[in-house]
């Protein structure tokens, strides 16, 4: 007998045939022997719904964060409430745990609160004798108010749970079949991914952005709770996420991924002497803006041109922050090239392999795709090129890499 | 500088545009130098499709009441946060406390709970530095399990904050401008009546059904709380129920009500010995059925007809207590009677008049109307007559004894 926490996700819980459907899954696990926690989502479409309400009844469009927490709060009440009532219904013993009754306690930050602690010991407890039905996605502050997590905030929830109560494992339940080692859409032989290990899944965050929050999958990794990604409507299994010594054989690239949301920034004609590329990065840094890859040109005539890359939503921030130090650093021109993306490829056997960063400048130098720019770290190689190529470099790494 | 409580009903908060409405009204009595806690319902219609999630997703058609007082109490979360933010973008500081957080503590019988205490010294103090909405109808027992006091609870809730914080009036705004003297549907000249005793108003409970739920009269009476019953729609002064003492002039008969939610049961040729009526109201007492009136006829050749009313809802309850009965008391027949009606004249001022039962059972008699049975207590006379006769009955009264 395990203590297993599953979580559905907004479609999953869609309506209530479907909410349904989730508390037959729940009865069978349960009837497997197993004691389980259940974290919902709103149903699909309801948090926007309050979040429309909420801004349509404030002439500023801006309404004070903590009431919206309330106002939101509400979507994985009702979730959390009717799938109890299904469970109950079905002879199923169970009962819903709002935030503040879970005792998710999370920082004061409304709309994006960080949890700081869960009474796990009362929750595993709890869930011995009934299934434990909590409400994701929200918590509440020291002093009772009512927080919530921050857009798929659930699957933190999940995870966070998972690890106050230590369960065996957190299961994802969501409309796709697991994590794949690049998107089918793309390349047709990409391969649903069994087993894999949370850096590599922290680096192919774009691979899997539409089945996990990434901020749960560093979660997972603190507490070594594995993540079971799978389908809420079938019993396949679909991708664990979990430790790496866990994994059968580490392959040496798990999957190729190409981030579109990426803007790469030119400072040109800076003035090239000591502390101005630390001046730059600090003042990015402080603004909270994170850079990727950066390009230094060989220095001409005391000058040269600076190249980094942010994600498109940095992207403004990180232009207004190049103007400001234009003057001072003696730059020509700010440009912003948003006509660009990076194509990675990750794997922990990387570590193992010499070659590997050659051999994928070269499969993509085969096909006359131009590499501007170069990012590398243990289990990853990552190239900048003109958007334009995307799919083709994911198809020839793929090819070249996973076959 | 003084405390208000003032409560919002479903229509009040019925759309965005409604819940405005009301934030204008409540920054208005605010900016008058006033502390304002506000007690809302769910927006009209919520409550009911609530409910009918909950009941439909469990096919029993009988969800598990924890569960539905949990989904149900997402109704008043949401029309509480709504107006909260409307407050705030309105430049008036403004939170929302759910049930557990405004510490209604209440007992454990979900979906109909009953208020054991609220942290009044909490309220108030809070209640200086912002305006604070209470999220009606809710509270929490002493587990922080979520309980809902039944319908119509809104209004009780708003009474006893108002009683715990001490408040100087309890504002009850309805969409109707006060209670009258009758239902102004049967008299067009029926009046608002400005004031009027928590007795009278408890006696008149049929009058005030549509604008106040009558068990918080009972608790306004207890703490001494005037209530004032308003239209939200406009700024004309409602219906103040308050104490005897604060009429300005006790009038003899403040108000005629008819009851058509009355059942007239009858068991025939019940045997006349000692302890038989003991027997027979010590069953209703014991199955909660409330006796009104009872009449029993004179005894004929040691056998007699006992007759009484009760409420509408309680006839078939009454009726099985009859039937088993009836063999042991040798009854020949038990028989329900709903073609009856109650009329009521109910005034403080009755107290210090002699002859006003006399004068009502005159004013039935010149119209012909048989009184079938008679209930009084120190400020109202009731007859019992035919349904047919309720409107009719209604006017003389009012025209004899209001004009």
């Amino acid at each position: 007998m395990s203590l297993v926490v599953q979580k559905f996700g907004g479609t999953s819980v869609g309506s209530l045939e479907r909410i349904q459907n989730v508390a037959r899954r729940v009865k069978k696990t349960r009837e497997a022997g197993h004691s389980v926690i259940v974290v919902v989502s709103a149903m699909s479409g309801e948090t926007d719904r309050l979040i429309g309400l909420g801004k349509s009844i404030a002439e500023s469009r801006r309404p004070r964060a903590r009431e919206l927490d309330v106002l939101v709060a509400s979507g994985e009440q009702v979730s959390a409430a009717l799938l109890a009532i299904a469970l109950n219904d079905m002879g199923v013993p169970a009962r819903s745990m709002l935030g503040f009754q879970a005792k998710i306690r999370t920082d004061e930050a409304h709309t994006k609160a960080r949890i700081k602690s869960i009474d796990g010991e009362a929750l595993r407890k709890a869930a011995e004798d009934e299934v434990i039905v909590v409400a994701g996605f929200q918590g509440a502050d020291e002093r009772g108010n009512i927080t919530t997590l921050g857009r798929g905030g659930s699957d933190t929830s999940a995870v966070a749970v998972a690890a106050a109560v230590k369960a065996d494992v957190c299961e994802i339940y969501t409309d796709v079949d697991g994590v794949y080692t690049t998107d089918p859409n793309v390349v047709p032989t990409a391969r649903k991914i069994d087993r894999i290990s949370y850096e590599e899944m922290l680096e192919l965050a774009s691979l899997g952005a539409k089945v996990l929050q990434i901020r749960s999958v560093g979660l997972g990794m603190k507490y070594g709770i594995p993540i079971h990604v799978r389908s809420s409507f079938s019993d396949a299994e679909g991708t664990v996420v979990t430790r790496e010594d866990e994994l059968l054989e580490s392959v040496v690239v798990a999957g190729v991924a190409a981030d579109k949301k990426t803007v790469k920034v030119t400072m040109r004609h800076l003035k090239d002497r000591p502390g101005v590329v630390a001046k730059v990065f600090g003042a990015l840094a402080e603004a909270n803006v994170v850079v990727d890859m950066i390009i230094q040109n060989v220095s001409l005539e005391g000058h040269t041109d600076l190249t980094f890359t942010v994600s498109s939503e940095d992207a403004d921030r990180a232009r207004d922050i190049a103007n400001a130090l234009a003057a001072e650093l003696e730059v020509a021109d700010v440009i912003l090239d948003d006509d660009v993306v990076k194509v990675s490829i990750v794997g922990v056997g990387m570590r193992n392999h010499a070659g590997i960063a050659a051999r994928m400048f070269q499969l993509l130098a085969d096909e006359g795709i131009n590499i501007e720019a170069i990012s590398t770290s243990e289990i990853k190689t990552s190239c900048l090129i003109r958007a334009k190529y995307a799919e083709l470099a994911v198809r020839v790494l793929h090819e070249g890499f996973i076959g």
